[in-house]
């Protein structure tokens, strides 16, 4: 009993998680991702492995063929062996940017298993990194005041079942008396309340464009758009099973025609001003087509409108009453009035004609909106970008 | 542009974020686990493999040397090889519990491609799954009123920076004008803020137990005890880095010393009875050391203490002015009386004897306690059972 205790304590660990084969501990040994500066380092232990490559969203992107014709996918790159049965690769100078990244081992996916900060999109899980500077520094977590996450749930009569939603309420907010404008934020096909702040990083976004003066405190507000989910994958009563992208009822104008519930609920929980002028909502993909719904079908509630690479085009299965006369209701919340209408695409994303479409529509009711055009297709790098483009212009 | 705008999302997703690869898609399309009843089937593509097993902890563990002695590590079985690069285990009947594994193919620890669901242990990640029934189905998501989870950042003067915790506050709480009382609740070496919530099910079992009348409606702080730390990695200034075990000054005195501020904050900000007969304290190994100190250091402050397979054995590098005089205090402590003076620990710990040389200490001063040996060791299964044994005597 001479050995400190933490020592001890250190051993049982390491025999117990890691177990106490040789290979595994190695394995779990090396330093993967190595940053420096711009440049990172990965590497993977695999002694018996023929080929291990490396796929993310820090490579440059190939171009693969689909039924939309060409899109983008992650490039890969081959990690080359090193002595004892570890391989390894060098990026090259990297902009800013928090990245994604999974290895290939003879072909088959694999995390890294020394890097335990993953991400979960729908049903695929992949590391992270950040290379810091610009605007990636908006996603790291600073020594500013921070505000505060929840996960509540709010009773849905429509839905007749309890919710979850995440809020983020800015610093302050608790020690304060201050009413507050609040953002309605919401995730595409195959996300939950989860997405917007594990990929979003809103926390971090908000946090620090308030510090830096750029957007006002505000309350943002990211609900589930899954009508048939209580809460996430995992997190709801429905327990733990494989998230599927293509989930009933996401598009059927449910979630839209209760969508005031949700306003209630927070109006009622929480300090805000509940006028139209202090109520903002967007959206990415699926959650820019509720957005565009939702804005409209409720006509006179929400001020500011965000569609992030929004999926409005049109639907065979949108047959909801929500999605009656769309362009009728389009003209009284134009005649009502709004102060910022924001649609951003990226160049190659696949909905890009789509909102130009959607662009003409607009055009042709005399309908104003602010329209802004990135590099890139559809992820999540865009729309962390649009959201720190978006909030500094809210309220 | 006839398909429909899912199908093309779904498209554009699949080749995106599993790449065009054919073996990465197949990988990730298998049910894995399958879970029939108390049996649960575990699927892994790995057409080149020449063996694939399973680690985790619903297999029988294994004896291995150490320097504490034979201590458990969890067991391994081998995947049979079916048909199309699939290899396949299938459990035996399965006691309800939320269990964890992780296969290794060829000796290598890769992580279930099919399950999104994981929970990180320090710098582990491994996959999870509930088997339902008895005590397991209080660390599932019922149909029950849901406490609100917070993560939330309190100013420490004494540590000088914003530190984040994870508070819990029972359904209702919201919208009642009442008091509550307040569970602090610390994590273990290598541990931080997100340990209890979610390696602990601290959420699920606290709703569970209070729908079911078993535990009083109550506040559970979920501090972060490492004090170099200003929350857990990943999720504060220190960005991201692989966590360790052993951390600086995590058990120097440092964070006891500090306690108040936490105590004195949740009291400011939430609705509590500020009063010792409304205060209790728990912690799991090093928090069990944690609790211990702080409880004799401010000894007029709880009634109810819990030590969890506490590491409470003497430490060379306890120096800290709060490991002082350790006899005297709590001596002190037992005269100002408590309620609950909680030990529990299980038969095969490593830290068994070092509790038997504490109950010795506590009845050479006569001081009451209540004790509970549990079957297994130094394991979350057994921390979730005493946080389910502990809270329904609380206040």
């Amino acid at each position: 009993m001479k050995k400190t205790l933490l020592a001890k304590l250190f051993f049982f660990l390491t025999i117990t998680s890691l177990s106490a084969q040789e290979a595994i501990f190695r394995a779990g040994q090396l330093t993967s991702p190595e940053i420096e500066g711009d440049v990172v380092t990965f590497r993977f232990y695999a002694p018996n492995a023929e080929k291990v490559e490396i796929t993310g969203d820090f490579l440059p992107t190939e171009k693969v063929e689909s039924p939309m014709g060409k899109v983008d996918s992650p490039g890969k790159s081959e990690l080359t062996k090193k002595e004892n049965g570890v391989w390894e690769f060098k990026s090259g100078k990297l902009q800013p940017e928090l990245y994604s990244y999974s290895f290939l081992v003879d072909g088959l996916p694999a995390t890294d298993p020394n890097n335990p900060f993953l991400i979960r999109d729908v049903a695929s899980v992949t590391n992270i990194f950040i290379i810091e500077g610009a605007h990636a520094d908006l996603y790291r977590v600073q020594k500013v005041p921070h505000g505060t996450v929840a996960k509540r749930w709010y009773p849905s009569d429509g839905l007749l079942m309890e919710r979850r939603l995440t809020v983020y309420t800015p610093p302050g907010y608790e020690s304060s008396a201050e009413k507050y404008p609040v953002l309605y934020l919401l995730h595409g096909a195959g996300g939950d309340e989860e997405a917007w702040i594990s990929l979003g990083r809103t926390a971090q976004i908000m946090d620090n464009l308030i510090q830096q003066g750029k957007a006002k405190p505000m309350i943002v507000v990211m609900p589930n758009g899954n009508v048939i989910q209580d809460a996430a994958p995992g997190e709801g009563t429905l327990g733990f099973y494989k998230p599927q992208f293509m989930i009933p009822k996401t598009m059927d104008g449910t979630y839209e025609e209760n969508f005031m519930e949700i306003v209630n609920f927070i109006d009622k929980n929480y300090r805000t001003v509940p006028q139209k002028s202090h109520r903002a909502i967007a959206g990415l993909s699926m959650g820019g087509f509720h957005t565009m719904h939702v804005s409209r079908f409720f006509p006179d509630t929400f001020d500011f409108i965000g569609l992030y690479s929004a999926a409005i085009m049109p639907r065979e299965d949108a047959t909801g009453k929500v999605y009656k006369d769309i362009e009728g209701t389009l003209k009284v919340q134009r005649d009502n009035g709004y102060k910022l209408y924001w649609i951003a695409i990226g160049k190659t994303d696949f909905l890009y004609d789509a909102n130009q479409e959607f662009k003409k529509l607009l055009d042709g009711i005399d309908m104003s909106y602010t329209y802004v055009e990135s590099e890139g297709g559809h992820i999540w790098r865009n729309w962390r970008v649009y959201l720190s483009q978006f909030a500094p212009q809210l309220f």
